[in-house]
């Protein structure tokens, strides 16, 4: 038996607060541009037939349950009381807790107590640069501001995240942006923006993207549904040797490419959460694919949950079956030993993430 | 055991009227831009030996017997005899036929009479403008009557197919051409052609997807070998909201692509057939993969098959046999319900294909 | 039992000369741009357990005993040694040796002696061109001895490599510049050049390339890590009806997109060798993926093995465990007969190397 007893979920964000009907819930299952089309649900995927896997158990219902039936316990219990039961049932020990998503989520601290673990926070770049711009008068000011805002950030966070590659995918370049450059894009962008208006601009996501990397902090990257090999390369050999960590998120189906960047560049580190919860009965073999590259001192779990707390514990389940089958079979087989087995395992789980991100005390 | 008792093969050709030898026979067994290389035979490949497999069983012999062995059997039945041992023990109830290749194959109503099914039409619509340019004496006429019979046989046909992305990457473009440049593309092309002449135009073909989309009816694309993920995005985000359906055909080796686009996007199916037909004794690992991140109500299946009925057999006991497996080991390991399991089953089998197409009476 | 009696290694590299200290042994198991990460080591890699679970037993040790001492072993017996334990322990019959790496590497004969194997040599155009620069005085002399030496070389060897699409993507054109663009090229780059300087012009690339193909020679391509089917489909469509094979080396992870060149054009073979070294635990997962849409007689063993004896073991044993191991899956469902089993096995293990490269002695 594989045994993970600590889990660090290296990048998620908090759950709401509010009661679910049945379509807002179901809406936090799909990953689409839309609902579902008609005579379909988003009850209908590996991630929907997952959370009825795991989490109707941790309510006192039987595995596999109707939704309406789940949905009926969940408000019998109330949102706070489900939320405690799903999250404390997940095993994750600590959260890395990236607060940059709008909506009305919990943050660190009260994700912490709901799950009776330790939280800390993952700043979004993007956002943070929206809340200088809402407050900062001047181009001066803003640039002033951004870069003071970012290096505060880096003394109480963990990490920091960006979907720069998401929003424009030549952010992604191969140095910063000259001192003229941005003053322009800052000029154009602030002049005619709206108050919380959002950041798109390809050279200030540059800029900002630069400035995170000289502060020496880890730095989250959304890599969105392009191959990393093509829209990332070029940005970790500019910033390989720097002493600034980069992790990619969310690589699935690009994954096997994500686990031979993290196998390429000394710097370069790959997160498996999203695709484990994602694929469902097929986390297993998901995993086994981005085991074949990536050295296994760079693999960091995450669930990559929002929402609902039912992907936290989907993530965190998924991901503890899926290591201890895809493991467990290696040992059998004779390829593994138990002990380098049990040794990964842990790394994977919670101790690359703790090395990363410095939790010592964790 | 998962039971599908219905199969709609949602894309597949007609069959040939003449007696085969052996190198026509292989001739079909191949994907490629010419003959097998010397030394080697398209028989050693997996849709050989799934022939091979499933086939001779049909014709009264052993399974795996030598292709020539076989052949002499097909021919001692005769094609039409042998066609219809092959289509009836194919288990396919409803064949939708893109009837756009060029040869001498049977049509809807004849493959429906040999196989004891149900069939109907699929308009290839680049065949389809180059009638309409055989008979049209100027760019006038030929516009008005490529609009006239694309909305003609909406009527009759259950769907178009299009190798627009297969002839002219480019023709996938977020908007219709503009009348002038249309007309402009047209009198270029009908000046330069001979009758019978192949369209290529990537401003004709743009031209005719959007007549296609406003039809309404659903619209099957091939997609090449390109990653459909960067080929196609543009395309389905350009389309979404318009009530028109895309389908998907042969993702493979994209077929992860083309499962997460048919989550993204409300209106974009994948078709799962020649993935199958094509990668044989791996088609269960295959599906299994294509089941990651399509929603369960977005998947179709289909054969893909043309020219010989053997690839009808192969591609439908290949999905059966798939299917049964994958949705039967989640079963067993209490990752699905067999409840969900078989409504799943049915669902792609045919299910999901009926709602797509409106089959009401099927 | 699927047997494998004889073994053509269709692409690997000579063995260092000297003694190992376990750094430098660690180098050599990384894919990577530099070190290993702070805190990890290239021993935690697929490749790493793979050595340390069959090569200790070849030199008296238990399978999976520490790095240490492996290394501690392996100096007690001396490099001698150890690479004759090694070497005659993988079951490598027959080694194709590409001599155009720098370094201490042995050669062809001393490979054969030390492993009592066969020998040939593969000729890398690279090193060939930069050879020749070094001893031509006027861009007349270098182009005259390019290719008289490129035609010279294709006498004694048994096929060409080239890392040109790896060194600059743009030289796998469709057609040879014309002769006023290569004596440009070669004027520019012969003025800037030191002695020993590395070939990195597009132009002088792409001309070398089509000097080896109209030699007649097989021609190995690196691939690099670009999806081939982007970078190389139209190369491989130029070279078409030239008499010429072309095998892909290195495809993973794109070896689906490798597979399927190999099926759609007659002269394109695929290799399968550092696929299966770099995932170790998962080559059976991995060569069945291959085994999808590749043609039986269009796949080649290799090692891809360089500087130590140690990978060509693990090339060598994972290759014959995962191709046993999936064909004689399939031979238990029913899906392939034994006897096609056996054959195809032989195809891949050396037969379809003995055809493409003429060895008919061997």
């Amino acid at each position: 038996m594989i045994e993970t007893p600590s889990l660090v979920d290296q990048h998620c964000h908090g759950v709401l607060r509010t009661e679910l009907g049945l379509g807002t819930f179901e809406a936090h299952l799909g990953r689409g541009e839309g609902p579902p089309a008609p005579g379909t649900t988003f009850f209908d995927t590996q991630t929907g037939f997952a959370v009825r896997r795991w989490c109707p158990p941790l309510l006192g219902l039987e595995p596999h349950c109707p939704p309406a039936r789940y949905l009926a316990r969940r408000r019998e219990l109330g949102v706070l009381e489900a939320g405690r039961r799903l999250l404390r049932g997940s095993g994750i020990t600590t959260y890395l807790v990236d607060t940059g998503l709008p909506g009305d989520l919990t943050g660190p601290g009260e994700l912490a107590s709901t799950g009776a673990a330790q939280a800390r926070e993952i700043v979004r770049l993007e956002l943070l640069a929206e809340q200088v711009a809402d407050t900062s008068g001047t181009v001066d000011s803003f640039l002033a501001n951004l870069a003071e805002s970012v290096h505060g950030a880096a003394h109480g966070a963990v990490a920091f995240t960006s979907v720069a590659g998401v929003r424009a995918g030549e952010a992604l370049a191969c140095e910063p942006p000259g001192p003229g450059e941005v003053r322009g894009a800052a000029g154009r962008w602030l002049a005619g923006r709206q108050v919380g208006g959002e950041l798109a601009d390809p050279v200030l996501l540059r800029h900002l993207l630069w400035i995170a990397v000289a502060s020496g902090l880890p730095l989250q990257l959304h890599t969105g549904a392009a191959d990393p090999q093509c829209s990332f390369g070029d940005f970790a050999r500019a910033t390989a040797g720097l002493g600034t960590d980069l992790v990619l998120l969310h690589g699935y189906p690009h994954h096997r490419a994500a686990a031979h960047l993290a196998g390429v560049f000394p710097h370069v580190y790959a997160d498996l959460g999203s695709a484990l919860v994602r694929t469902g009965a097929r986390a297993a073999a998901v995993l086994a694919e981005i085991l074949e590259l990536a050295p296994f001192g760079k693999l960091l779990f995450s669930s990559g949950a929002q929402g609902l707390p039912e992907l936290h514990v989907v993530g965190a389940q998924l991901f503890r079956e899926a290591l201890g089958r895809v493991l467990g079979t290696w040992v059998a087989e004779g390829a593994w030993s138990l002990t380098d087995a049990q040794r990964v395992a842990g790394l994977i789980a919670a101790g690359n993430a703790r090395r990363v991100y410095g939790l010592v005390g964790d």
